[in-house]
């Protein structure tokens, strides 16, 4: 069984759904599974890059606010984001995911895949842990046990080594799709790997 | 006849070729002109945003680096860079290509376009005034007042204006497509451009 593809994503990431559904359709072509990884952009990243967030940055900002909306139209997806300047913390969810990924990684993809959907798409605000934890528990996990965790410093610690680990392997935006140990940034490069994956690059 | 597709580029970004290669491939099929705007990214663009060269990014810097030449072989482009590190000054082929304009635009798009061309695909570097002169010279201009352009008050004047105008349109990178007033950031956006024409919007 070949590797799966490396999605890395943060939930605040406008970006992130869009490009989640565009690689899973490549993974598809290619019998790829899709391995999810949790990244901190406004943490980690910005810190490592010396970077100011993204909305805040004068003409790119205003590009992104225009441009968020038209990508969903142009994909064919709705686009209903919770808090309307997207503007919102990726803690709770990303702890949560982390934290069921410890017990069940499938299900906990497609609890963290759920969670990003309704965020952008059903105007559901994963960043309060109670929506994250209702998500976890209607994918078997336990609602009360989903709800702390995102309070629990070994849980803490798991994302935070995640999102390290993203910055190792040189991943700065979201979303990213490594391939092969090939990186791939944004959404719009979905056809682009899916090129390396049917030529094993190039 | 419908309105160019604007085409805002920096002779400095190595994307604003395969940008350039891919917007004509659009515009043919739409039957629309390309007319090209020059911009002065490390220059007013970078002060408007006040972000640092791209290049000097932690982690954004090694990616590009890497994707550049991956982004030349994806679409079958020869890339054989005039500097390696990607460093050079676009004032002399811009503002030559400003003069140029103000005599006769299509020949001026032509030449402009052929210096974009050899200085990423056969290391000619076009930063230096001669080697943009010699193109100028190749496209019907005087090539010894194409020389001289770049130190006209003038010259530099329209170029200042030119790229003052990229920014007011809230143009903020290399290349840029304008499509009716809407505006595409980044040579993998020409499939949307594409789309955006002949669907009238979406």
């Amino acid at each position: 069984m070949a590797d799966p593809i490396e999605f890395h994503f943060d939930f605040i990431s406008p970006y992130a759904w869009p490009g989640a559904v565009e690689i899973e359709k490549v993974a598809a072509r290619h019998g790829r599974e899709v391995a999810w990884h949790p990244m901190l952009l406004g943490i980690s990243v910005g810190k490592a890059m010396g970077v100011k967030p993204l909305l805040e940055t004068p003409l790119k900002g205003d590009y992104i606010r225009h441009d968020v909306p038209r990508v969903y139209r142009y994909l064919g997806l709705p686009f209903r984001p919770a808090v309307p300047e997207f503007v919102t913390s990726p803690l709770a969810p990303a702890r949560i995911y982390c934290w069921m990924r410890e017990q069940d990684e499938p299900r906990a993809r497609d609890a963290a895949r759920r969670m990003l959907e309704v965020h952008w798409t059903e105007a559901v605000d994963v960043s309060k842990a109670e929506n994250a934890a209702a998500i976890a528990s209607e994918h078997g996990f336990d609602r009360a046990e989903a709800l702390a965790a995102p309070n629990d410093p070994a849980v803490k610690d798991l994302l935070r080594r995640a999102a390290e680990d993203s910055l190792a392997r040189g991943v700065f935006g979201s979303p990213t799709f490594v391939v092969d140990g090939e990186i791939f940034w944004g959404a719009d490069r979905a056809p682009m790997a899916d090129r390396w994956l049917a030529e094993g690059g190039f």
